[in-house]
This record gives structure tokens, sequence and C-alpha cells, in this order.
């Protein structure tokens, strides 16, 4: 089968075998923003045409191209859902020499009642869920709960427990750092550079002390100001503040938690959770393609 | 005298009477940012020339007007300090034809030695002392503090006692929402239209329950998704959780805030404030006036 992570911005496309496992591969800058109105199955079949004509027919699609914005709207599935209850929502599209299936959202909403969405990291969660058993048996029958964190624009926190995904909650912490960045006096003071390790962890640190977010990012100008974070020190400084801010917030007491995502932020994350006491794994990059075929292989394709 | 407040984007010129009353006064958008360089000095005298042919020889100023990007820098003097120490603290500048002081800002540091700056605000507090002692003493013995909070980009909230600020803190609430807005997928769903009472109480509410700022962030996208709020809402609801969130953190419990700025942003603040369970008083608009006669009454202009 073929494996379609369609995302806003990226387009990433697998030709998985029996197992799973992933036997080629393209890539591209086609995220649904960039697909003319009424394009995406000449998108589609342009990327993975070879396929069809090796005799592929099966193809899951998963992420924003199941949104309102995408080709088809997939309704969210409510959680907890696993690979079988994903499986058994697919929505079928229409598309000329192949079965085309999208994977829907997941939906959750907060002990209050406000909403959450995600479309395309529950197929990535999906994909690690073997990984995540391994470990939960590792601690031994105290964890029965797993934890993964998919870091981005609206970071995701998921809960696990018996191979599906309890319940979930977004940060906007990716997409607050650009605009904080881009649209105040904060951002004047920055430098474009390297990252900077040290002024990431004195960021880190400051969002354990005591004092509001809307207070610390105030400090990022005082203490510019004062000559004590230079201009190439303050954008790491303040993505250590607003990775605090949120793992401090999201990290359960000690868990170990499953990173997956770009290597680097990961990385950035996983020093964040251990700064707050926890456990950091990062997972290799291909969870969409195994998610898509975990899902792929529970789907009924008659 | 002559009191001008002299901030980034306005100007604001007082002809003060013996008594500190507003006797004449001229306002421009000659913030500093739009005085050329080496400008200052013109700039001035354009818009008092009348009152020091008047006779006026005595010109204090206020704000950013005393910062690097100013006239002259005017080094920060730490809390507390009230009348007669910022008094005793101000920096000559020179000018033909009449004595010009410039008010220092107040740094302080909050209990992590994060460095704090204003400039400006002070004399707007100053400006309000009695009416902060009339209140206090109205309340007895027990409200030996005060409190005044002066909503903007940067907003400031101090502790007043014997007449002197004793310390404050800064939150970027306001900056914080022109870039979300701006720089976000929240500002996507927005349409401009008037204030929404009712979806700013709805932001305040959410400020209250659990979860992080960076969480409640994202509620605001999947409420508009799911039909919750409108476009012509969802403005106010942001401006509601960021001053809800501020205030939940810088709000006394149960104490009364004394507001100092724009009557709007004001009301605004007062409205959270209430919600919060604190009292709230709304200044007039000439607290600024009243403190650049206070200071400048203090002051040794031999």
């Amino acid at each position: 089968m073929i494996g379609v992570d369609w995302g806003t911005s990226s387009f990433r496309a697998f030709r998985l075998n029996h197992g799973g496992a992933v036997r080629d591969r393209v890539e591209s800058g086609m995220g649904i923003l960039r697909v003319p109105a009424g394009g995406f199955a000449a998108t589609l079949r342009e990327a993975i045409g070879p396929w069809l004509a090796a005799g592929e027919d099966r193809v899951l699609l998963s992420g924003m191209v199941g949104s309102r914005q995408g080709w088809v709207e997939a309704p969210y599935l409510p959680c907890p859902a696993g690979a079988a209850e994903i499986a058994a929502a697919l929505v079928e599209v229409a598309f000329d020499g192949a079965r085309v299936k999208l994977v829907p959202g997941l939906s959750d909403a907060d002990q209050t009642d406000t909403p959450e969405v995600m479309r395309g990291e529950e197929t990535q969660i999906i994909g690690v869920l073997d990984r995540l058993v391994a470990d939960a048996e590792h601690e031994g029958p105290v964890a029965q709960e797993a934890w993964a964190c998919l870091p981005g624009s609206h970071s995701k926190w998921a809960r696990i427990r018996d191979r599906r995904i309890v319940a979930y909650r977004t940060y906007l912490s990716g997409e607050a750092f650009a605009a904080l960045r881009g649209g105040t006096i904060l951002g004047r003071m920055m430098t474009d550079g390297p990252h900077d390790p040290r002024a990431f962890a004195r960021g880190v640190a400051r969002a354990a002390e005591p004092g509001h977010l809307l207070h610390h990012l105030f400090g990022v100008r005082t203490l510019g100001l004062m000559g004590r974070l230079g201009e190439a020190e303050s954008a790491s400084y303040l993505s250590g503040l607003l990775i605090g801010h949120e793992v401090r917030a999201a990290l359960p007491a000690g868990a170990l938690v499953h990173l997956i995502g770009a290597p680097v932020l990961c990385g950035l994350y996983a020093d964040a959770v251990v700064a707050f006491g926890g456990q950091a794994a990062i997972m290799d990059a291909d969870a969409a393609a195994r998610g898509l075929a975990a899902i792929g292989g529970a789907a009924d394709w008659t």
C-alpha cells in the first residue's frame, strides 16, 4: 500500500511493503496550502503515479489533507481511539485507478469542555505504539500509561493506554514564539544565528521560576537592556522560555515522554523535559509511515 | 511650570499653575520615534514656544524622552522611590531660554533578580498618590499598601506604601495580544468590529480555568472551528484571555487596584479585576500632569 502524510506545508508519500517497512519514498513542499483549487487528485497522481503503475492500489492519506482546507473534510473521531477505531472511520475519496482513504483527525475536550483537534499526529502516535508498549513493559506494571509529545506550531501532549490515545492537550508554543519574535519589541533585540544551548537552558530555568509567562516575556527585553542577555542569545532564551512553560505545564511528574517530530526540535524538548524532572526518548522520523501502515493494515479495503 | 509627558508615540504638554492645575495643554503625535535625529529641542520649542514667550522658564519632561532612544538618557532610579527621591535625581538638559529637566525612569528587580524598567509610569503614579492615600485611609489602618495598574503594551502593577513606589512588575500582555492577533492563525479567524463585552468576559473566565495560557490560546482556534466562538467575537475573547491571565497573576487577593491609562482599556481591566475578586477604581486622565507638578514642585530649580 501507499501511505501519505499530507500536511499544511509538506507532502511525504511512502510505498510500504506488507510488513509496513518503507520500500520507497517521495517528499515535496506540496502541502495543502500550495495545492490549487481542485488539484488534489492531480498532485497525488503526479507524486505516486509510478507506484500505481507498478501495481499499488491502496492509498491512505493522513494530515491536514482531511481538513476543511484540504481535499475532503473527514469528520473528527473522538478519543479514546486506537488503530482499529481509526481504521473503522476512514473516509473514502474518489480517485481513478486506486482506492484512496483519509484518516480522520481525532477530537478531544479538556476538563472544561474546550475542544481539541489534531490531524496527522494521531497517525504518528499509532506509529510508535510498539515502542511505547515496550518502554512501558520495561518500566514495569506501574507504567500503565504512556506519554507522547509532538512539538511544533501547535504542540500535542497525548496520554496513551492499552494502545489507544486516551486524551491530549495542545499548546500554541511554536506559533507564539514566531509571533512574539516577529511582532514585538523582543524580536528587535534578536540577531539571527546558531542555536545557543546555554541561553536556551537559561530560558527553561526561567520558566521554572515564579511569575506568569506574560511577566517572564518582559524579562527578555530587560535582560537585553541591562546587557545580561546578548542579541545573539535572545532568540534561544525566548525559545527556552516558551518550551519551558509548555513542558512545566504539560509534563506529568517524572513521566517518560516519547518525542515525535523534527529531530532538532525534539532535542530541545528533551532537554526541557529532563530539566523538569522527566525522562525523554526521541522517536525516529518514520513514525508517520508506520502509523499509516498500521491503520491501513487494520482497514477494510474490500 | 511646564510639564511634558513625552512617550514613544505621543507628546502631551501641560502648562501648570502654582497649585498644579492644568492651565493649558498641547497634544500631538510627535512621540520620540517621530522626532528626527537632533530634533528634540526644536520639537519642544515648537510645541511650548508660546508659553515660554509668556514667561514660563521651568520645563519638566517624563517618559521615553529620557531613554536611550530619546533626547538624553536619564539613568534609572531604583525603587523604593517617591516624588522627593525622583525630584532629587532629575537630569538637566541643555536648552536655550528655559531650565529643562528629565524625570529618571524607575528600576526594580523581581524575586529572582530579573530587572524591571519603567519610564513615565512613575510620574503618573505620583500623580494619583493623593487619591491612593485617601482611599487607603477610607479602608482603615489595615490598608497600608496601595496598588496601581497601568495597562498597555507593557502593563505595570505597582505596590505603593508611604507615598513611595515600593516595587512593580511588568506584563507584556498588550504587545502579546497584537502579535498573536497579527501573526498567528488565531488572527486569521478574527474580523474587525466593536468590542464584544460578552466574549471578553468569556475570555476572562477562561483564564480562571485550569491550563496554561499556551493551551488556552489554542482554544481560541478550536472554539472558532467548532462554531462556538464567532469571528466577530474572537478578538474580544483573546483580549479577555490575556488580560484575565495578567490580572489573575498580578492581583493581590481582594485588593483595590487604581487603574491609570486610556479609559476604555482601564474599563476592561476593571472588569477583569472584579471578576477575580478585586476592586477597581479608574483614575482620571490627568495623572501625568499632576505627577509632573508634584515632582517639579519638589525639585530644586535654583
